[in-house]
């Protein structure tokens, strides 16, 4: 068995950070390390500037004026253009816009539009729920549609594929054990089979270069406020290829989805661009965070951004392993990086009460029913010793067992 | 011919004003009369207080802890039963989520789902148009359904009314008229036919007094960016009776309408209460502002709100009409008070031309297509004599032609 790093290595590790500087933008709290920043992001300086120029000029001042003179009415297509940058889309393919829940909905319908005939839905039985839940709401309003699940019988994707399948589901990144999807793989698959393919980047996009167009991606969706930092429940994004725009529809086909709004007509007549993914107005005052918090992705290259989010991972499971040996955990994550997003996740029988403990001490990850512990790793803000600092606390918690104190076992109502 | 009010008449309206010092709350700017309030409400102090919180100690600070220690989880309900005092449904029936257009389609979802066996939409040919356009969304994903249109053929809603009906979906106060709905009145024969109802309180909530559980309505949908001040494209409401509620269901069935969204359940279960109508996570950073907006609320009582909002809307028609007789104008509201929201739209054949000079001038209305002049009356930051500023202004841009002037000609992006 080597060595652990020691200080020194790990010092030398951020010495060597092309990203370090880019943690002075983020507010974070002295003497916290924050591994949620796959469920909230954090604030940055640059959102919550954004956000007070939008509260004060925008909105209090120039009111209804600001539709145009701020941009309001284009920020959906505007972000959508700059959060395509990092998840590989070329322009006018995505838009910012509801929720990560409703754009599936719509991705699905659009995508089952596209396949007349085809009547069955693939999603993974280990899903983060909604999209099982989206889907299910899907094939209640279309009579004959059907859902199969990966995961049961040990079935994998490729095993659900024929010729009834309209489109597959999938998330890109695995929500509890934080896998990997090879995206190009997998679509190549999926499209020889005849079905199309929607993409969950929720737990990706801001974690790692995601490669939509080059991977012949047809939608996607995802959401803004975890790794992309966009402020709590911000606007999510969907993605459609440009080969499907002008083809497609969707049935929550509101004005901002029309060709022109403000006509004022009485028939629908969808756009022929990616605003025909658009339903109705949007949060400006959460929009506007959002575009603040994107304005440091303009630094960021992403394979650097992956080269640091392996490196904190590997680190993180090198360290836990090495001195938690004995004390119950069990490695959720691949441990081959290229098969792991920006997250680690451990199982421990405790693990409810053993987070409590840990976020106690000020290291904040989350619980994921029924046993795991989750951490993620929020390349622009964590440093590599944030992540020895939470793995020495890991160990501590777990050796001084302090996690069976009473405090520490009562749930929240929310985790 | 009466003499019109002098300004000495108009002081004395003002000094009278039980809700005069609600005023004082709004951040207005100083020389403008903003009559666009039932498009975008003005900010207030309370709202920006509230955001600048949920920024920098809910969100920088506590980050993914204020889910339970703000209460962000809760405020889609929080906020939906303090709303609901204002449209008057008792609590556990309103929730404060997703954009109207949204809450529209899942409104007609849940009340066709009540009315098996009936295939017809009824709403307005007249109504603000996403309303038509979800509806459209809705019979598309619905083989069988179609729509009927009030307003062609001179029809009116009771005259579409037969056993093929399931919902009527019309609008409170229509959005270009002003012309407000008996909501009991018509309630009532739609349930004679054995139809639903769904209202559109989009220009009715914070306007005027709205009685739904009085009425025996079954679902509402509306809008908290206008009259509640809530700031741009602030999450919308949906409200659905209790007698409803534990039969319902809607497609957009998402994590946060399950009964229990964080056991990561496979499978979907509706929360049994009004929360099943919500769907994926919401924009917290522009909850937390409609939270602080509503504060003001608790201290306006409704029926005085109505009496000053016919005061203004009243004493606005008679000055136009008074001084206005000959330049082209032609009143589109109802004169007769009991049918009239807190509205006033004038047609003139210039209307865009004119609306931009009055804008240059300080007096913020809106245009709507084709010919509309469209002014709003917020009760709680209007004066009387902003009213007659108002009155005066477009006298003197109608009188003097300068809407002639060809920068007032090119049209924006945005209405």
């Amino acid at each position: 068995m080597t060595a652990l790093p020691s200080s020194d290595d790990i010092a030398r590790m951020d010495a060597a950070d092309p990203l370090a500087a880019l943690r002075e933008r983020f507010l974070l709290t002295k003497g916290e390390v924050y591994l949620d920043g796959n469920s909230l992001g954090a604030a940055s300086i640059d959102a919550l500037a954004a956000l007070q120029v939008a509260a004060r000029d925008e909105w209090s001042r120039d009111l209804i004026r600001s539709w145009n003179s701020a941009g309001w009415f284009d920020l959906p297509v505007e972000l959508g253009d700059r959060i395509g940058r990092l998840i590989g889309a070329a322009a006018g393919q995505v838009v910012v816009t509801d929720t990560t829940s409703i754009n599936i909905y719509k991705a699905l319908h659009a995508a089952i539009g596209l396949r007349p005939g085809r009547d069955v839905i693939v999603a993974e039985a280990g899903s983060f729920p909604t999209d099982l839940y989206m889907a299910e709401g899907v094939i209640s309003a279309l009579p004959g549609m059907s859902l199969r699940l990966e995961g049961r019988d040990a079935s994998r994707i490729e095993d659900l594929l024929d010729e009834r399948v309209a489109v597959v589901l999938v998330n890109h990144v695995n929500y509890r054990s934080g896998e990997l999807r090879d995206m190009a793989a997998l679509t190549r698959k999926i499209h020889a089979s005849g079905a199309l393919v929607v993409w969950d980047l929720c737990h990706s996009a801001g974690a790692l270069p995601v490669e939509l167009d080059a991977s012949n991606a047809d939608f996607a969706v995802g959401c803004s406020y975890k790794y992309l930092n966009g402020g709590p429940g911000a606007p999510a994004f969907l993605y459609a290829a440009s080969r499907h725009l002008g083809q497609v529809a969707q049935p929550l086909s509101g004005w901002w989805g029309h060709a022109r709004p403000f006509a004022f007509e009485t028939g629908y007549a969808g756009d022929p661009g990616i605003r025909r993914f658009q339903c109705g107005t949007q949060p400006v005052l959460s929009l506007r965070a959002l575009k603040g918090a994107l304005d440091i992705w303009d630094q960021v290259d992403m394979q650097a951004l992956r080269a640091k989010s392996l490196s904190l991972t590997d680190l993180f499971i090198e360290l836990v392993e090495g001195q938690c040996a004995g004390l119950g955990l069990t490695l959720q994550t691949p441990r081959e990086s290229a098969q792991r997003g920006s997250q680690v996740a451990f199982a421990h029988e405790n693990a409810y009460a053993v987070m409590q403990a840990l976020i106690a001490r000020g290291v904040i990850g989350d619980f994921r029913a029924p046993d795991i512990l989750r951490f993620g790793f929020a390349p622009l803000y964590l440093s590599h010793a944030d992540v020895a600092h939470a793995a020495d606390v890991l160990r501590d918690v777990l050796q001084t067992e302090e996690w069976r104190e009473a405090r520490f076992a009562v749930r929240a109502a929310v985790t």
